[in-house]
């Protein structure tokens, strides 16, 4: 990890980011920005106040960035999202795109029942890019780690062909030094007869993601929720770590798409699944926007970050009334691993695959 | 992150490896592509044999892996290689890849004390590699877990415009469960008559750069030894914690270049250094190779991830007895943070600043 100046917090990011308009990446250097972009962290970062933060010992600027990690069990997670693949700077505010990098890590630690705690980030990029977009790229991930959790505390930078963003996240029991230690959430935990639950509205992103290249100009209401269900996506960290704090054992977060995570923890499981298109909790603003496609959307739909679980009807009850936007949506069953798909206009309906980042 | 199917070892990987002779990722797509490399690294993986392994509780193949962490301070670092700029696959194999991106992060964690843990990797690929190359990269980052510590336990592969891989790994307290737990040595506890020592060869993997790139067909044994302390470089893991374990405070992993990397120190530390440029242990290859100009590559040539600390002298002499390839090559002074070098030739030689890799 490269070396990343101390930095003291908003005064030093003000500091070290006065007189960058207008300056590119390669002419402040590798170590130059990595120093601009630790402080740009700091400045718009305040500790969520939901979580009990492990103590930091050692911050960003070192070997390697250490703390005071409560005893039990660690989870780790990354992934990664490209200029051109992921995201596109045309459509996307350069906060927009720290943001989703960062929500995507919490994601997949809120579908553990875990709580984010400490990250790095590596970085890629030409050279050409503005250094003040590139701040501002952490200023959305700052935004991020205080809503739902988490810091950055290191992160390499290098040169490459195309922006994109590598976000690996360290996440902690919640629990911790309380009398039961957190199970962590697996796909693998489903069983017949459990009821299938989401955590809240689908196909909200891919509506959004739908309007932003169609290149609509003005939007009303409806649509910017759309787009803001794109752009700013909200892991459910709180929700997940009650799921599993409640004694849910099987969870997968919402990333590719609902019918495409269920298939995983069918095949995970070994269990089949059956779920009513009805019953699905549309994003409100779809049927409006798509009204021949929306179920599909619903069905299909990517990156909304919902939480789906399976667990017996008595805690998918309990869940519910602790956070009413948690739907049922079908239930397990013995058999071979598949989901099937009842309800809408009677057709049967594909549940998708998943997009395929290398697919023709 | 991206599901990964739960593999059972060599069988299953050489199951799903055979018949990929000549397919490319993008035949493959996206998720055969994860699947065959959590195979391929677990096929080539055994457990560090000094290693506590904490306990994994969820592999591979989940949103998250979950470990059992010992109570005490975890370290998180990361490093990314890309290919034109780190290396070039007409020089290297697949595997010394794999290893060199692994040995990255194990040496950031030994500069620390730590002990390696678990890693998740972010692979981007254009689509047009072969994925037999790519699962020997993985295969190279087995190898180094197997020889350093560490376990892959997940990651992503998105498409880009350049092969990447950027490594993020989790270290723990080697020392964890005794009494005494591991302070991490830093960059900034240097404190003026300090001894400066490195523990062991310098300049070894410029050589063996500079020698692959000048495309010399068959080499002698001296040459071969500088071409493998480049492809295969060894982090310093158990010396690092025999260190931090024996009390010494500061320290920093030698990947920019001794010059540069003792800068940090200084400058973290608030202190100036003087060194000896007879005292550095070049490597034993280096002056035959390069007679004109060895002196200079051992103290700026970078990624011989020697770990490069500053101990009051009882300490360091302790260390030597322990391991006597750590050689002390100066003293920390009080004063301007500078690095004075002596010796040589008696002209006084930059220090250097370290590879900017948007530099012109």
């Amino acid at each position: 990890m490269p070396q990343i100046a101390q930095c003291n917090g908003p005064q030093r990011a003000r500091a070290v980011s006065q007189g960058l308009q207008g300056t590119r990446v390669r002419d402040l250097g590798e170590f130059g920005l990595i120093e601009v972009l630790a402080a740009a962290f700091e400045a718009d970062f305040s500790p969520y106040h939901g979580m009990r933060e492990p103590r930091l010992k050692v911050a960003n600027g070192d070997d390697s960035a250490a703390w005071e990690a409560p005893a039990g069990t660690s989870v780790l997670t990354c992934d990664a999202i490209a200029a051109g693949s992921h995201f596109d700077l045309a459509h996307s505010d350069p906060e927009d795109v720290g943001w989703r990098a960062v929500a995507a890590c919490q994601s997949d630690i809120a579908a553990m029942g875990f709580a984010p705690s400490h990250s790095t980030v590596t970085l890629g990029l030409t050279g050409d890019e503005d250094v003040e977009m590139v701040r501002r790229i952490y200023g959305g991930m700052a935004q991020a780690c205080s809503r739902f959790g988490g810091r950055v505390v290191g992160g390499d930078v290098i040169r490459a062909g195309t922006l994109f963003l590598s976000v690996a996240m360290v996440g902690v029991d919640p629990a911790a030094g309380d009398a039961a230690p957190t199970r962590p959430m697996t796909r693998a935990d489903a069983r017949p007869g459990d009821v299938i639950a989401v955590t809240g509205p689908l196909g909200g992103s891919a509506g959004g993601l739908r309007l932003l290249m169609a290149g609509q100009g003005a939007m009303g209401g409806a649509a910017r929720s759309l787009v803001r269900a794109h752009l700013r996506p909200e892991p459910r960290v709180e929700t997940g770590i009650f799921l599993a704090g409640a004694g849910v054992r099987c969870a997968i977060d919402v990333s590719d798409g609902l019918g495409a995570d269920l298939g995983r923890i069918c095949r995970a499981s070994g269990v089949g699944a059956v779920i009513d298109l009805d019953d699905l909790p549309a994003h409100p603003a779809l049927p409006g926007a798509f009204p021949d496609d929306w179920r599909r959307m619903a069905l299909s739909g990517g990156e909304d970050y919902q939480i789906l679980f399976a667990a017996p009807s008595h805690l998918v009850d309990l869940a519910r009334r602790a956070d009413p936007s948690i739907a049922p949506i079908g239930r397990m069953e013995a058999g071979e691993p598949s989901v099937r798909v009842t309800g809408g206009d009677g057709d049967e309906m594909e549940a998708g695959g998943g997009f395929d980042h290398f697919g023709s």
